[in-house]
């Protein structure tokens, strides 16, 4: 497939698509949220071929999402645990899950997010965290300190996202 | 490339990933949001090739996240523009890009979302609508309405992500 390497785009949202490296990425991390650590768990979990998660995992551990650990040593095996960087990835995750029970799901949610001390169902929402305005009233967005020349001159003062 | 279809899977983050379709999916999302509509307009934002911006621009109209418009008869011109279910996606991209600051700026934000009203920069956080309370202090996974048997013995009770 064609495909221009993200990481060399200043945008944030093309370097992170970059670092995560592919969708089955995003479903390993959902798995390492869930508590899996192993090989044979993704897979089982997974459904996805050998070589493939052996490079998923690699990739995810090369942009220090995961961390490669050995559990036992004869034989030796590995598992692979979220580093703080990984579990910072959640939020994504979070609103994926909201997005896909809100428009994908016609025969109704079939995995919901809960408050664990209520049970009550959780509705994802983002907000800013300095003053918990909810963002969908409107963001700017606008060049920062390390922005090119180019950049700058791309946003308008309503570019919005 | 093998890939399973995750439109099977009843995992809300799954079928979300493959209505998107590709990681250019999102970018050409974030560059309608940003107020682009026009062909030539994504082209030259993403220097993506011609035949994968076509294929790009019809999964996310056939997924019903843009919808393509005339807007000039001769000769005939389209646009594309988000729909409802296509701006609902937005939180995607904010916790996209807030991870992508945190984590790979080394040298200093290129893009920075500020409030429209204070200019003041903004820190997206993902909290329960409900309650305001913010998800990472915890999020329980609990199998819904629509759970399949299998699905339901995944889910432990300490399940969270």
């Amino acid at each position: 497939m064609q495909r221009t390497s993200f990481d060399q785009m200043p945008c944030p949202v093309a370097r992170s698509l970059e670092e995560v490296g592919e969708w089955w990425s995003i479903l390993i991390l959902r798995d390492a949220y869930y508590g899996l650590t192993r090989f044979d768990q993704f897979a089982q979990s997974l459904g996805i071929a050998p070589n493939m998660l052996t490079r998923r995992l690699k990739g995810l551990c090369e942009a220090g999402l995961l961390e490669r650990r050995l559990y036992q040593e004869r034989p030796p095996r590995h598992e692979y645990v979220l580093t703080d960087k990984g579990r910072d990835f959640r939020p994504v995750l979070w609103t994926l899950f909201a997005w896909g029970n809100r428009h994908l799901a016609p025969e109704g949610e079939s995995v919901v997010l809960t408050d664990p001390e209520t049970g009550d169902a959780i509705e994802p929402m983002v907000v800013d965290a300095r003053t918990g305005r909810p963002l969908a009233k409107g963001v700017r967005v606008v060049a920062g300190p390390a922005a090119t020349p180019g950049l700058r001159r791309r946003f308008e003062p309503k570019t919005a996202i």
